[in-house]
C-alpha cells in the first residue's frame, strides 16, 4: 500500500490533476491521496494558501477582501471548468467559506488557521469528485472524521499519538482516499494547521498510520541532485539517499523537501520516494534507511551562504573546565543558535548564521565573552559558507578527505575550518562566501564528473 | 640582560657545573642565574628533590629517615669534593636542614614546602660559591630578600603582581645573582613551592621582572625536536617556534618545557631560549611570539594517546538551541575536561582523556545524554589517539591540509576525525591508537624529510 502526496504545482490547474489521476490509476496501491493546496500556475502567479492567509488578515483587519475571495473562488472555478465538474462544487465552497469567515474564534491564530485550510480542504473535495467522474471509486475524508487529532498550537500543530490509531482504520477503506494535507483538528473540535511543508507532514503521518510500504512524494523536479543545479549545469541525479544523507544535504541548501516534515515516516523506516508529477517515468529519488548498492563515496555536495564565525582565544583555554560550555551559554542567552565548534587547543571558533546577529549584539557578545571569560581575542569573521560533502560511503573509505582538501587546494580554495565529527556521514568545510562556487565545482568534479571551467 | 635558568641534569655532579660556569663566563649578559636542585646523574640516580620529599614524609609520619637525610647531604658533600669548596657550605647545609626539619609548622603542606625547598636553596649557595672560588662576582640571593612574594598556597604557589616591582631592582646588582627556582615566600613569611616545573616558574618571572632581553633556559636536550625522537629516529630540530606552536606542540606529548610555566616571559613577550647544557654551541631553539622567517607551513608533528570520544546523534540536532551546552553541562557535572567536540549536523563527537572515566561513570553518562537529552544514539570509543600537525605558516598556506590527508591516506590510516579551527595553527587528526606510529611517520614524510619505512 502506498501513500501519494502531490504538491502544489501538481494541482495548480485541471491539466495537471488530470496528471494526478493517471499517476494514481497506474498503480492501484495507491490508495491515499494526499493534495496540497493550488499553487502556482507561473511564476506571476499566486499560491491560493498566500491569498487565503492575505484574506484572512484583512478580514482581521477590518478591510475588504472581497477582491481576494473572487480571486481564491476564480482558480476553484477554473479548475472546475478545465475538469468538466458540475458548478455545484464551487457553490459548495463559496457557502462554507462564507460559514469560515463570518464564523466566531477564541483567537486570531486559530481563526487564520481555519482560513487557511480552506486550500487544501477544497482541493481534496475537488479532486476526489474529478475522480468518481472518472469512474473511479473514491472518496474525500475530512480529517477530524478520519482522526487526525492534532495539538492546540495555531501555526505549528503537532499530531497526537492518539491519531495513529484511529488514522490506520483508512487501510480498510475500499477505493481511492483522498485526503487534504496541512492541517488536523485539536480535541476541541478547531481546525489547525502544521508549519511549513504541511502538506509533507500530512502525508508521513498517514504513511505511519497505515504502515504504508512507500511514501510517494511528487513535485516538479525530476529527482534529488547531487548538487545545486545553479552552481553546476545538469548534475548527476541521486537515486537513492538515506535518511541521514537527505538530512546533511538538507541542511546545506538543499530544500526538495523538508526534513522535519518527514520524521513520522522516517520513524517506522517507511521509504520517501521523491518522483514528478510532470515526468512519472522518471526514476526519482528514493530516501531510505539504509541504502543497499554501493555508490562510491559521497552522495552529493551541498553549500549554504551566510554563515560567520566568532573566534575565541585564551592562552591555556584547555585547562579551564567548563570554559567551552560557559561561552555556549552566552551566545544562548543572545538567543543565537550555532552550528558548529571547530576548536584548537586555545583557541574555540563558533560558527553561526550571521543574519542572527546585529552590530550591536556583536559587540555586545564581544564585550560579555573578554569579561567575562577573560579571552585574549575575540574575533568575528563574517561571509562564510558552509560545504557538506556527504555520503554513508565516506565512512570507512581512507582517503575521500585527501581527494576533496586536494581539490579544494588545485581551485585555490583556502579551508577556512573544517568539521568532521566520528559519524562520516559527512565532511564540512568552512570557506570564504566568494570562494564557494569555485569549490563546489571543483568538489562536484572530483567526485562526479568533469564540470566545463 | 640575560636570565639564565639550569635544570637539575645540568646540576647533578661537579663536571656539570663547571659546564654552567663556562656558559656563564661566555657571556656577559648572563647576569642572573637560576638554579634547580640536583638531578639525575643517571638512570639509576635520584634527584635531590624526590629524596626530600621522602624525607618530608617518613619525618612527618613519625618514621626514621636518617639514612634518606644522609643520601641528600651526600650529593652535596660529592659535588663540594667535585668543586674543591670548603667543606664548610656543607656544615651550614646541615645546619640549615635541621632547623627545617624540626621547626614548627602551620599545616603538614606547609612543612612539607619548606623541606621540598632546600634542594634549590643549597645548590644556589653552592653555584654562587663556586663562581666566587674561581674569581667571578657572584652572590647568593634569598627569594625573600629578593622579594618573590607568592600566594599561600603549598605546592602551587601564584606569583603575587607585588613581587615585580621588588624584583627589578635585581637589574641593578653588580656581579651574578645566584638564584635558587622553584619557590618563593608567602606575605607571612612561609616557604611556599610552586607546582611543576618549579625552577622554569621562577626563571620566568625574573625574566619579567628585569625584563630580560631573552629567557635562556638550559636543559640536556640539543633543541625541540619537530617530530618525537621515540617515534622518528633523528628528527629534524626545530629553530624557532611561537609561543602558540610550542603550545600546541606541548598539549600533544612534547615536554621539553611546561608552557604554564613560561606564562610571565609569554606576557612580556620576552623570547625564551632552550639550550644544551652539554652542547652549548648547538644554537637551540628560540621560542618567540612572532616568528621572521617563514620555514614552510608546518614546524613540528606532535600525538598523543589515550584518548575516547563519546559520539551523540539526534535527528534535528541542529536546530535544538542549547544542545550542546546541555551536554557540556552533563559533562562538567562528571567532572570531565574535553578536549574537542566536532560536530556533524545532527551528531555531535565529544573528545576526552579516557582515564577520567570509569566503566561505571561511563555508562551513567550514557544512560543521563539518553535520557535527559533524547538522544538518539550515544556510543563511546575507546582507545583513540590525537595527531596535531602545528605550523604558523599553515595559517594561508592553500593545501596542507591536502598533503596530511594524502600522506594518511597513501599510508592507510582512516581519519576518525578532523578539528581544524579558524586559527590554523595546528590540524588535529584523531586515529585509532594502533595507526598512531604509521601515521605520525606518514606526516613526518610529508612535511620534513624521508623516513625509511
Amino acid at each position: 500500500m502506498k501513500v501519494v502526496k502531490f504538491g502544489g504545482s501538481s494541482l495548480a490547474a485541471g491539466e495537471q490533476i488530470k496528471k494526478v489521476f493517471q499517476i494514481v490509476c497506474e498503480d492501484p496501491t495507491r490508495k491515499i491521496v494526499v493534495v496540497s493546496a493550488p499553487g502556482k500556475r507561473s511564476n506571476e502567479d499566486r499560491k491560493v494558501t498566500d491569498l487565503l492567509i492575505q484574506c484572512a488578515e484583512k478580514h482581521f483587519g477590518g478591510e475588504n477582501c472581497a477582491e481576494i475571495i473572487e480571486a481564491i473562488f476564480c482558480r476553484y472555478e477554473t479548475i472546475c471548468i478545465e475538469l468538466e465538474l458540475p458548478m455545484s462544487i464551487v457553490e459548495s465552497i463559496k457557502e462554507d467559506f462564507a460559514e469560515r469567515l463570518m464564523g466566531g474564534y477564541k483567537d486570531k491564530f486559530s481563526f487564520y488557521d481555519r482560513m487557511k485550510a480552506c486550500g487544501e480542504d477544497y482541493m481534496a473535495q475537488l479532486v476526489a469528485c474529478f475522480f468518481q467522474a472518472q469512474g473511479l471509486q473514491a472518496a474525500y475524508i475530512n480529517p477530524k472524521e478520519a482522526g487526525l487529532i492534532v495539538s492546540r498550537e495555531p501555526g505549528n500543530a503537532q499530531v497526537l499519538p492518539v491519531s495513529y490509531e484511529k488514522l490506520s482504520n483508512l487501510k480498510e477503506k475500499s477505493g481511492i482516499t483522498v485526503f487534504p494535507g496541512f492541517f488536523g483538528y485539536s480535541e476541541e473540535g478547531e481546525i489547525m494547521t502544521f508549519s511549513r511543508s504541511g502538506s509533507d507532514v500530512t502525508g508521513a503521518i498517514l504513511a505511519k498510520a497505515v504502515q504504508a510500504d512507500v511514501y510517494e512524494n511528487f513535485t516538479d523536479v525530476n529527482a534529488v541532485y547531487s548538487v545545486n543545479p545553479a552552481i553546476v549545469l545538469n548534475p548527476k541525479e541521486v537515486r537513492e539517499l538515506t535518511y541521514r544523507e537527505m538530512r546533511e544535504l538538507s541542511y546545506g541548501g538543499f530544500t526538495v523537501l523538508h526534513d522535519e516534515a518527514l520524521i513520522p515516516a522516517f520513524s517506522e523506516r517507511i521509504p520517501v520516494h521523491i518522483r514528478n508529477t510532470n515526468n512519472s517515468s522518471a526514476p526519482g529519488t528514493k530516501i531510505v534507511s539504509r541504502r543497499e548498492e554501493e555508490i562510491g563515496p559521497v552522495v552529493g555536495i551541498a553549500s549554504d551562504h551566510g554563515f560567520c564565525s566568532i573566534y575565541v582565544s585564551k592562552y591555556l583555554m584547555n585547562r579551564e573546565i567548563g570554559f567551552g560550555r560557559k561561552l555556549l551559554t552566552i551566545l544562548e542567552e543572545f538567543g543565537l543558535s550555532y552550528e558548529h565548534s571547530p576548536s584548537g587547543i586555545d583557541d574555540i571558533s563558533i560558527i553561526l548564521r550571521e543574519d542572527q546577529l546585529t552590530p550591536s549584539a556583536e559587540s555586545k557578545i564581544i564585550e560579555r565573552i573578554k569579561m567575562e571569560l577573560k579571552a585574549d581575542e575575540v574575533v568575528i569573521q563574517h561571509h562564510l559558507s558552509l560545504i557538506m560533502v556527504v555520503g554513508e560511503g565516506m565512512r570507512h573509505n581512507v582517503g575521500t578527505m585527501s581527494r576533496a582538501s586536494k581539490a579544494l587546494a588545485e581551485a585555490r580554495v583556502n579551508i577556512e575550518m573544517i568539521n568532521q565529527g566520528s559519524s562520516e556521514v559527512s565532511m564540512m568545510f568552512g570557506v570564504k562566501e566568494i570562494d564557494e562556487k569555485r569549490a563546489v565545482e571543483a568538489l562536484y568534479r572530483e567526485f562526479f564528473a568533469p564540470v566545463p571551467v
